[in-house]
């Protein structure tokens, strides 16, 4: 019986630990590019070294997922007044502060690539190819009036606060 | 001997287990309208997915556990001045960024409400109804000069930072 | 055999909950006095609490491990500009919102000193001399162009983000 039991029980101890070396998600609020941009190099460099990485973009954090090319984007005026003041897509990422009407970012990106650094969108893309699922949050996308034609392709099927929850319950979470 | 060991040794594995599926605590340092929106949200949802779920409020993150209704708060004029500035209660939230003088924020408001989604403060109350154990900052309440009689009823008893961390420790923390 | 087994299995059970109990690691990217401010409270109360604490200092995190008496810092006219608009060390650090020039960072100052708070310069010291580790981001320093003389003493030599990745995957993580 201490046969059955001790065999019974090792499996159990195996799942534990691949559960423990599990993976990591994201949940991207933010929409400033020092953050976004932390949460790409983070999340890249994550799947880069084999950890099943997902990332999940809410609110402000939503639009480094719309397209670079997509002007105006929402149905109703408040929509569409809403994207004009906060254009999406990475080249549009601005600095939390002395943004200066864009020098500053500029500065910033310029320093970042006088040092080699990838662009916000480079590791976006890296992310991406290295298998990061990109999770757009379903209920931002309604509020904002954003459709499925306005978002960068490859990205996961939109999803709620439950499957965020549940998420953030089997990975390594970070709230960015 | 080996049936002992055996025995001795299961019900740590079960409490490991339990350990595992534990709690959840969000750390609320935020007072924009989008984080404390974000953290009720997800506070609410994992609550409601049986999840025993905690909020810690400190900084700009417990003038949501300000009642609405609470004009100037603070006992000296500097602590009076800052709830003049920054009054509390969930219907004051203001948005990060394109606030616009209450337009931008009332826009995005508005927007949720077409669509659907709760208010911060019927989220707040949901959480609480869910059991999610708020936990204002007994710190920042000093600072601030803000006593029990400014804050929302079913709270908890203030904390300090070493029962944060604890609680931290115990539980998968966020940082909002 | 049922003997070898669980006396082999036994190590690593003790193993794992060592690591459960593990340390905590603070990536801090904000250089808001209020973010800050609450990093260093949590990790030097973690430190004292006998958690083995990190903490990784990158973007605008970084500037809180400058020198206090450091001026102008950087190689290139756009790192000694980034330098001069925000200036590097805990007694510089402002708050997210109110700052008013610095009316209010320095009211919130006085009232936390009213109240017996530590300034974040002495929690700053606090956590080094408790053991708390603090790791500057290289690929800040290198686009800020900040050296090691630009840097307070007692800090660990600066890593990248494979480092902190792996750091987040072994320690409970907190992004700030």
């Amino acid at each position: 019986m201490s046969d059955m039991t001790t065999v019974l029980e090792l499996p159990r101890l195996e799942e534990q630990e691949e559960k423990k070396t599990g993976g990591m998600i994201f949940v991207v609020l933010s929409g400033d590019f020092e953050r976004v941009f932390a949460a790409f190099t983070l999340a890249s460099t994550a799947a880069a070294s084999g950890i099943p990485t997902k990332m999940f973009f809410t609110f402000w954090g939503l639009f480094s997922l719309v397209k670079n090319d997509r002007g105006m984007t929402g149905k109703n005026w408040m929509q569409k007044m809403m994207s004009v003041i906060n254009p999406g897509g990475t080249e549009k990422l601005k600095l939390s502060q002395y943004h200066f009407s864009g020098m500053g970012t500029s500065m910033m990106r310029t320093l970042a690539k006088q040092n080699g650094m990838a662009t916000p969108q480079e590791l976006l893309e890296a992310a991406l190819d290295l298998g990061v699922e990109m999770i757009p949050c379903q209920m931002t996308m309604d509020v904002l009036g954003l459709t499925k034609a306005d978002m960068i392709d490859g990205i996961a099927e939109p999803a709620g606060a439950a499957t965020v929850v549940a998420l953030m319950q089997e990975n390594k979470a970070l709230f960015i």
